[in-house]
């Protein structure tokens, strides 16, 4: 069997399994959901087993200690995603929900019932809590899921993925609602990107490298998600020491995620007096800050940032530092270097603040506050597949109600049209 | 300059105007679509001009009759097309809704708000009328739209564009808000489709050819709109008297759109004295009826339908006909050879009504009533911009906040992630 031919059975039965998940009851899709966490604990030491062989062979590869940290598991790492997947299981099931039920002139009552998509495809790269994380979001919204791993995780994901079917087949759901390509050849995402027959919904999650060549090469519909160049921008009547705090916390309290502040913008009439002070702030953390022109006349600590700092997301302690001349400035170059993820401003101006929350264009905008808050979790949403950074279908966050569609629902007593 | 400069030109004006409209006034936007009524129904004459050139040389080619219907302007079309734009202009702005504003328990205020989608480009075919419409939903939703209509209305699009753009520009709105391509070179279409840089959502309306080449060819996301197989169950504990005049509407009051109904099922068990009340029925509009072996053997005025009839939108006075065993078939039925539109059932069996509704995959799921329902209007949403026929973003009638995103806006005091 091709490869294609291979991808094109398992994304069939992910269909079928999509056609059983819908009418799946919420007891039996939170009981496979119990059922894999008491599996994944059980039989941690076959997990921790396989992880083993992935990490020798990474190491063998000279992998950065990063990619290292992320593919390793441990006794605690798959404690915790069975805590994840209890969580999951007592969140509330969106399917079913019927919203805006109305009755029309004509006696038509006419509602929205939630539904699930059906099949969702997941690309992602080293980290294998990703394959049972994504297949509980799956599991509850009622889809099916095609795993693709990063090939280094390969055995890991391998031995999760069974332990997953094994027990949502005991919870009497089709056991392929959950499929990990098994082939670490990368023909097969190739020929997965063209299956719009079957599938209805790709997130690549990873750098932006996966993400551009699943955008351009997929016929299926994608959402993007992740990059994150983020900016906090400090007004002129802002509170200095709230700015201060807001942008070491943005900056320092975890550089390596989406949602970490990579640029400061600062109004020009408080430059001399914010500048030396967020210096020595961030200054305790070892930030590297490359600053324009201005910046590095008031501060000679400050590095000459190039054209090239205002794209970058550095997800590291490094912050470029640009000084504006008005709200209007910094509205445009957040606009123009931002990746649509999450800013900030500092202001006590209330204009100043309706004006930034409506003209930034990005998935979630902040008054005064840490743009480290965008996650499902701090929004109330609970566990979440991704932050989306595109306008279609869902934007921000995304957690059960994202993975969903709606179908409207129609009662009626023999009405025709005229 | 190249074709692919051109386009890209174009959507580079259209993605600065996009910037602009999102934080235009529901009033300027009204004014606008007011002023766009009164201008066509001052240059009719120079609008019918331009029509009548595009007649003649479509007539020239040889063009069907229906095509040329759907070309052909007159004073009465274009009233028509100048109340459209007033019946906009007095739908409700969804722009800068707030939905669901939550404060979460560290003081965050977490809402929603509407927002743009931005730049939405429209591909279409031979209706002029569609120029007017897609622009006047497209301005009142605060996006900028990049308009590629036929070719054989090319003369009548530029007109109407040309009075479009004159007349928003006299209400405040950027005038490349809404812009025409002016080529017919068919070249620009498969230039657009790449331009994932600068559009936001691609609509393709028309027929299954020209959707299937932009879903396949875009790196943009695209809506699917319009073709419908859509299907009438009659169930075994119907009153037959309704399921023939709901078959009778859904089939022949406008058989030419897509939410006709193109195919009835019956079940066994009623088949015998329900045929032949719808073959009378459906007999008196010239309807032909292609039958499986079962109906034919009831009512020799049945044809013999083939396999390749279950998968046809007819568009014309012709139905398939299919007696099922139970209601199991009937769903399985729909769910292979559907197109996810719109499906209906008759019946008074409650357990059955509500399994039909939750396992049938379409954008609309009727009980007792006809398909011909399904449109913006009948729906009240007021006027759309198509009929989704994909779960993804948007399902069913795609009226004005189908045209939006959102974003999470978030008031803050000083929070910080710990």
């Amino acid at each position: 069997m091709s490869i294609r031919e291979e991808i094109i059975k398992q994304a069939e039965k992910s269909k079928i399994a999509a056609g059983q998940m819908a009418n799946i009851s919420t007891e039996k899709k939170n009981s496979a959901l119990y059922k894999i966490a008491a599996g994944l604990l059980e039989r941690s030491e076959e997990i921790l087993e396989a992880n083993k062989k992935d990490m020798e062979k990474a190491k063998n590869k000279n992998l950065s200690k990063a990619f290292l940290d992320r593919l390793s598991l441990d006794e605690n790492r798959i404690k915790g995603i069975a805590e994840g997947l209890k969580e999951v299981a007592e969140l509330a099931d969106p399917i079913g929900d019927i919203l805006e039920m109305n009755r029309r002139p004509n006696g038509l009552q006419i509602g929205k019932m939630r539904v699930p998509l059906g099949v969702i495809g997941i690309i992602y790269e080293a980290r294998p809590n990703v394959t049972v994380d994504a297949a509980a979001l799956c599991i509850k919204s009622g889809n099916s899921v095609i795993l693709r791993g990063g090939s280094s995780a390969i055995n890991s994901n391998k031995k999760l993925a069974e332990i997953i079917s094994e027990n949502i087949k005991k919870a009497g759901l089709p056991a392929k609602a959950v499929q990990l390509i098994q082939t670490t050849d990368r023909k097969a995402v190739k020929e997965l990107l063209t299956l719009n027959e079957y599938l209805d919904l790709l997130i690549p999650r990873g750098g932006a490298e996966l993400i551009n060549r699943v955008v351009n090469e997929s016929k299926i519909p994608v959402i993007q998600t992740g990059v994150g160049n983020c900016h906090i921008f400090v007004d002129e009547s802002a509170d200095l020491q709230m700015a201060a705090k807001i942008t070491e916390n943005a900056k320092t309290s975890r550089p390596a995620v989406c949602n970490a502040a990579e640029s400061l913008l600062i109004h020009e009439n408080i430059a001399e007096d914010f500048i030396p002070k967020i210096v020595k702030v961030l200054s305790k953390h070892q930030v590297e800050i490359r600053g324009d022109k201005t910046a590095v006349n008031i501060d000679d600590s400050i590095k000459d940032a190039e054209e090239s700092d205002w794209d970058k997301e550095y997800l590291d302690y490094i912050i470029s530092l640009k000084v504006v001349d008005d709200l209007e400035e910094a509205i445009n170059h957040i606009n123009k270097y931002g990746t649509r993820h999450s800013e900030a401003i500092v202001t006590e101006n209330y204009t100043n603040s309706q004006r930034f929350l409506n003209e930034v264009d990005a998935a979630a905008v902040y008054v005064n506050a840490s743009t480290r808050f965008t996650d499902g979790n701090m929004f109330g949403l609970g566990a979440e597949i991704g932050i989306s950074t595109q306008k279609m279908h869902a934007r921000g966050p995304m957690g059960l109600k994202e993975l969903t569609s709606t179908k409207y629902v129609v009662y009626g007593q023999g009405q025709r049209r005229e």
